[in-house]
């Protein structure tokens, strides 16, 4: 118990800048030119001090929490343009800032967005971070979940980044009742929520119809509610048509919506929250959240990148791992 | 021209009950008890008047406007009950209420929510309103259209009461062209809007990240935007995510959104619009609206259902109807 932190220690977080192309150096940085935040944490940014525009340095330069982790940047890399180089670079920030999680030094992660194509081009077969982070953590892909957080919402993806028609030939009861558990206990664990109430939402129009618009709700939700129904450290309810459940949600039936598929989740949260939607993934060993943008290429370099995504992203990870400490 | 009615003068509006054993009739006497709607037209309601909850006659009765289509009611169904014969009485108002604007008798058509499972018991093979009344008026299914407005949306639905796997694999760039069509001239006729902008909503998770995650967008949407293109009456733009197309839409830039599957569309219409969603017809001979809500047999019956909907329903038909009047 001697080595517990004095409550009034500052946290120290991960920052990856990710994809230098695009605009995550320039959210990170205009978000930690806010004095509050900068000051709430000691930040470690993991990148290429390079790709940070810099008009942002004088506001950032005075900030004491900051501390570099700076990555060799060979400039082979053009802004608003995904290239091996830049892909390379968003990588090793990721793997930089995970080392630094996994290990203790820092208490969180806070991800900037990264380029799957830009990915793809430096040769490294991640869909996005939520499945880099899983193998960086010695996990597999369906041991780790994708929550997102804002406008008063709650939503958690059962399938993340496929196809619509692959995201509904995947699910199974098996798969949902697995969603439902890293939800569920996800939720208690980083969000100290007891007992989360989650929602789930129907695959097909009216959770169909009893049986008139689709078979899903029959052949695969209600087998998963029945694997989960001796789970003592969560409920679920549904399935609900998924043009109500939100609603439902926002008027505090649920602490989180579970969702089939993608967009059936991004539509409402980005609705409520275009500009400061929090992504989450839980089932890994710390606490990761990052903006809910991408890297919006056709702006890079602008100026006009509205951070307020990514100052979404710091205040969560800074109340996740306040509560992670203070569990401990 | 001598035939042109005065300007002053009310028009006349159908208002078929739906299913009597819903709240159809419940929701259409609390809204017609409202003086300024009741007043601003003769209201032709079809339906049994044995289903108008007693409690509401007195606010009802001195209304001036309105006129009665009473349909023989056996008093076979049950509150809260689909049965044969309250899936046969809904049916019957339907019919009545289309001959009335079909024949000019009624300038629009306002239905109270049906139950699929009742008409199913009746007998009566339709999916829903928007199916039975194309029939009724000599049109196929994919000749008229499912507009939804409420909260600053309008989203209109390329595919509709269908399972999504069926509605995925009905998607053909003519399809979607065709609803384009559908929507883009039903918005200029019925809405008075002068080349009507269409943002398009993608399929698949970042409107298919260039390919990774789904090819409808380039098999099936990017060539529906080619057969587009020489269209004079309106615009269509996209394929966008589904995530950020509702915000872009908020914000003015499209004057409706192409939905490609029903939730698609009722996700975010029943977020920003719960209790004052309408769903408009387009295709018609006729304006038809209806709240976008269903017959709610749960709480049929216990005086509580919100008549927002139906309220913005007979709202919008005024409206629709007064520019089909004066664009004679």
């Amino acid at each position: 118990m001697s080595s517990r932190p004095a409550k009034t220690e500052k946290p120290c977080l991960a920052l990856s800048l990710g994809d230098p192309a695009g605009i995550g150096p320039e959210v990170a940085a205009k978000a930690l030119a806010d004095r509050g935040l900068a000051r709430a944490a000691h930040w470690l940014v993991c990148g290429s001090p390079a790709s940070v525009p810099k008009a942002l340095w004088p506001a950032l330069a005075p900030r004491a929490g900051l501390r570099w982790l700076a990555l060799p940047d060979a400039g082979r890399w053009r802004l608003g343009r995904p290239s091996a180089a830049s892909g390379a670079l968003a990588a090793q920030a990721v793997r930089a800032g995970a080392r630094l999680a996994l290990s203790g030094q820092a208490q969180a992660l806070v991800t900037a967005p990264l380029s799957k194509e830009a990915l793809h081009l430096a040769g490294e077969p991640w869909p996005g971070h939520t499945e880099m982070l899983a193998q960086l953590c010695g996990l597999k892909p369906r041991q780790v979940g994708m929550l997102l957080a804002g406008g008063g919402l709650r939503v958690f993806l059962v399938t993340r980044h496929v196809s619509l028609r692959r995201a509904l030939a995947s699910l199974s009861p098996q798969s949902v009742a697995e969603a439902a558990r890293l939800a569920g206990l996800g939720l208690a664990q980083r969000f100290g929520i007891q007992r989360p109430r989650l929602g789930l939402a129907a695959l097909n129009p009216h959770a169909g119809e009893a049986g008139a618009f689709g078979d899903e709700e029959a052949r695969v939700l209600a087998p998963a509610l029945k694997l989960l129904r001796r789970e003592r450290g969560f409920t679920v309810q549904g399935p609900y048509p998924a043009d109500t459940v939100f609603v439902k949600a926002l008027r505090g039936e649920f602490d989180a919506v579970l969702c089939l598929y993608h967009d059936q989740g991004l539509i409402p949260l980005k609705l409520l929250a275009f500009d400061s939607g929090v992504n989450v993934t839980l089932g890994l060993p710390f606490a990761r959240t990052s903006p809910d943008h991408g890297t919006a290429f056709d702006i890079a370099g602008k100026g006009i990148a509205d951070p307020g995504s990514m100052k979404a992203a710091l205040r969560l990870a800074l109340e996740l791992s306040a509560r992670q400490r203070g569990a401990r």
